[in-house]
């Protein structure tokens, strides 16, 4: 089990383009969601497949992740709660810290999140100033709730 | 990913008992649960551990099992969502048919129940004299339902 500790922000302007140290193509669904807890399964770059599980709702969750073969991977996608989200992921190194940038596709068009993960807490990273609001434990603007959102919109939340 | 065909009993005798070719303890608890999936874990023996989703909620289901540390089992197990289910689980041969019969502990002390798998849903195991009501497919006797009865009490269910 690793802890993942992160900070999560919006994104507002181009500026990180030009440092992209890397850049993966994610495909990810959820197989189960409850109040504090998700289980996710993700193809990178169509060939690498993990499930993970991911408890907590805060900055520090406990992450467990493990590879499965990518045909599970495919048929578990195939059984997804929600929409699958589509996203180009860019790493973006800056000040000692590695930057995620999330480039949504498809139903999440438009939408750019910038996250980074820290080993500790206490971690204060430098934030360069292509971020914008900080939006770490918004549950409005995690991956899950962006897959369930037909459910959320459509029981009223 | 496999497919999960097995008819579920209740046992009305001990006749069973003296036809065991194999004996295992099970400790297994649910990591998420929804309407038609569950993701659980478990540990057989103390010392194998397994991840498993499972969707749908019929005599067949899919099935998809992975080994992981036992070190995240434990910790799994810690997370879990309802009762840590215990129960000592006896292979019987019977006909042709591997029969399994659960005895539970704990807080299910006294339920025994008794599993058939099948190669497919036209497989017609003769029954032996020990089981009694057929359970297949009825929510209340899976161990998703006896792991979060608590809830369901709690709800009205």
């Amino acid at each position: 089990m690793a802890k993942e500790i992160e900070r999560k922000f919006l994104v507002r302007s181009d500026g990180w383009r030009n440092f992209v140290s890397n850049t993966r193509s994610l495909r990810q669904a959820y197989i189960s969601s409850m109040e504090d807890r998700s289980v996710r399964v993700r193809l990178e770059n169509g060939h690498i497949a993990t499930l993970t599980v991911k408890i907590g709702r805060t900055m520090t969750r406990d992450e467990f992740e493990y590879a499965i073969p990518v045909a599970d991977a495919e048929e578990l996608i195939g059984t997804a709660i929600g929409l699958v989200i589509r996203k180009t992921r860019h790493n973006v190194p800056f000040k000692g810290f590695v930057w995620e940038v999330d480039v949504f596709e498809g139903a999440h068009e438009g939408l750019v999140i910038a996250e980074v993960e820290m080993g500790d807490e206490s971690d204060n990273p430098e934030l360069p100033d292509w971020v914008g609001d900080e939006v770490t434990g918004q549950y409005r603007y995690s991956n899950q709730a962006l897959a369930l959102q037909f459910e959320q919109e459509y029981n009223g939340l």
